[in-house]
């Protein structure tokens, strides 16, 4: 007997972690430091909140069923501003709206994959990403990652079965932060194509990358489709983790089995939070340019004071976007090590186990900081604390 | 090798009727008569429009993640409400808040069953209901209703094998329309309790309910949570499709496995649409009570303009909430006559043929009129155009 789908998974990591705060009471002179979860925590800037209110008021379309594959100005203008950025031709009907990139994820998923199928992902990875495909009868190959904690597509080729139906990225990645070169892309969209599977990238954090211009080319290639899944969250750019609002682009041969799954799930995204994202995209390109330099800052921040910890044999594995990823130097798993820090230090990270199978050499030694809602000062603290720990 | 999920359902039926309309054109006195679809065609009223407004601009929270499992005063509300509404005791824990009441089944099959158990539904279905199951490897086995299109759990009962995981029902039903009895529900618990299987209860049309009071007592069994799932959404109510906003009621033990499949999915429902469900159900009981009216109103004429369809052979095999359920005289299929209708009367219905397998005997007779939208002039424009039909 099968197991129902979700008893073949784990609980949230994001919520048994919240769990650690339960009882703990922080000095005044030392309050929390939450570095555990990946989202703004300030509502979307004043403009854009006063845009929603009156499409609230005066749009009745905004409260009615739309399309399922969401609404079409949203579709052309992230075509427009896709095919500009990446230097590639990207049309509205290879858009597909979701509601957020958790789903745009599970859609693609659902699309290429049968019971039994497999597809290949770095480890540490994302870790709704292994849920879902647990959920889905999906077998998660995992994929240790390479120098820098850049996965090397020679390494995938050798995992690669009759069942390998693809091979899913994160960059900038969640929990590594690291930018993938635009190299390592290019030769991993080389390995799906040959093997005719999908290669999805997650470009959830693309927003914050540190790089000047594209991140990659693989949209320059004119038969991109064939072989690219690109996924994306309008949560972290415009702050509106709390309206759901993500997007797949692919052919339109896959977008029509994604609506299928989309329609059936939740047959449309919410209509506020898609013209949220639109009036976002429309007028707030120069306050997302000063977000990426405030966000950059913070990355600066940590390998400013990343010496304190390396002097006590601290590693720093990788640094960008949202995420510094550690390793610690404690003769102790990092899963028991980040409820003694809420306790000890009044920090609350999550442990790398959380991002990987059991067996992972080296996992137990690692630890993520989501460092995006800690300021210069937070940082410094943060850091002053870690390098206080002896075990 | 299997297909992938997607590939193992159907394109959604919504969608494949608006096709049909590509290229009709419909003269100026005889204007389209849209009864496909099963949502308010208006924006909520304003005084909600305008509470949502003042929530956008001034309540910070309602843009960032929160409770997987929805916004506390929302799942309070619910608790409190479907208490006293049913007759039972049901606490804030045992209600989850989902994105749409799509979602809420899904997450439900998700928590019950793996690859390859069943589910039992009476036929004809909901369609994303099937959908759903398809893309899980869940075998639907479809349950022929009985007289007056109600099922029955003595014939039910012959259908359990040991891999049947749940038996869903949906009352007042769609696509019949027909409010199942009490003793009906009662029954069917009986059976799934004694099989230790679950019974789903979609109710998301209960607020258009003909009967006065409680639709069933099954919450009143002070052990409901061992076998019940409710489903409920807030999209007809509250006019808020464009939000997506549902619910689930179940045991707290079930609800931590939704919670994995919610989590995974989409994350959170959307901010702004929960505390819009949230005002409505507050502020908005009188004026629901009022929308109940008009749709009885527009019920009893059906029922009042139906002899003249009665006259020419037509049946009308249920009748309820949005619904009419009809059997139309012609020797031909309900699915090549539906788009004939768009073009020869100007009329867009759903037929029979897409809530049931291609087998079921008497189906390709069927055809759904969903009148929530049309109001007694056009209803008794419906019944003349149908009336005059010639095959």
């Amino acid at each position: 007997m099968p197991l129902p789908r979700t008893a073949t998974t784990f609980t949230p990591p994001v919520m048994a972690a919240r769990r650690w705060l339960d009882g703990v009471t922080h000095p005044a002179d030392r309050p929390l430091l939450n570095v555990s979860q990946a989202a703004p925590v300030d509502p979307p800037p004043a403009p854009l909140r006063e845009a929603m209110a009156r499409i609230v008021v005066d749009d009745p379309d905004a409260h009615l069923y739309g399309p399922v594959l969401g609404l079409p100005a949203l579709r052309e203008e992230v075509a427009k501003q896709w095919s500009a950025a990446y230097g590639g031709k990207i049309t509205p009907a290879q858009v597909g709206i979701t509601s957020g990139c958790n789903q745009a994820f599970a859609a693609a998923i659902a699309a290429l994959c049968g019971e039994g199928d497999e597809v290949i992902i770095p480890v540490p990875y994302y870790f709704n990403h292994r849920m879902w495909m647990d959920m889905s009868g999906v077998k998660t190959v995992p994929l240790q990652a390479g120098d820098g904690m850049i996965p090397e597509a020679q390494v995938a080729a050798k995992l690669i079965t009759p069942r390998t139906r693809a091979i899913a990225l994160v960059s900038p990645n969640n929990p590594c932060g690291v930018e993938y070169p635009a190299e390592t892309l290019r030769a991993f969209m080389a390995l799906a194509r040959e093997h005719k599977i999908a290669l999805i990238v997650d470009e959830t954090y693309r927003d914050f990358d540190s790089r000047s211009g594209a991140p990659h080319d693989l949209f320059a290639d004119p038969n991109w489709a064939d072989t690219l899944i690109h996924l994306y969250s309008f949560s972290k750019a415009y702050r509106l983790t709390g309206h759901r609002v993500g997007a797949v682009i692919t052919s339109e041969q896959r977008m029509a089995e994604i609506e299928k799954f989309l329609d059936t799930v939740t047959i449309c995204p919410n209509q506020i939070g898609q013209r949220a994202a639109l009036w976002g995209m429309q007028h707030l390109q120069e306050w997302l340019a000063g977000e990426r330099l405030e966000i950059l800052d913070r990355r600066a921040a940590i390998t400013d004071n990343f010496p304190k910890l390396g002097a006590q044999g601290w590693d720093l594995l990788g640094c960008g976007a949202y995420f510094a990823y550690l390793k610690h130097p404690f003769p102790i798993s990092s899963a028991e090590l980040a409820p003694l820090l809420v306790r000890d230090s009044g920090v609350l990270l999550l442990p790398g186990t959380m991002f990987m199978p059991d067996d992972v050499p080296g996992g137990d030694s690692q630890l993520r900081v989501a460092f995006a809602n800690v300021d210069r000062d937070g940082i410094e603290t943060l850091f002053d604390r870690l390098s206080n720990l002896r075990f």
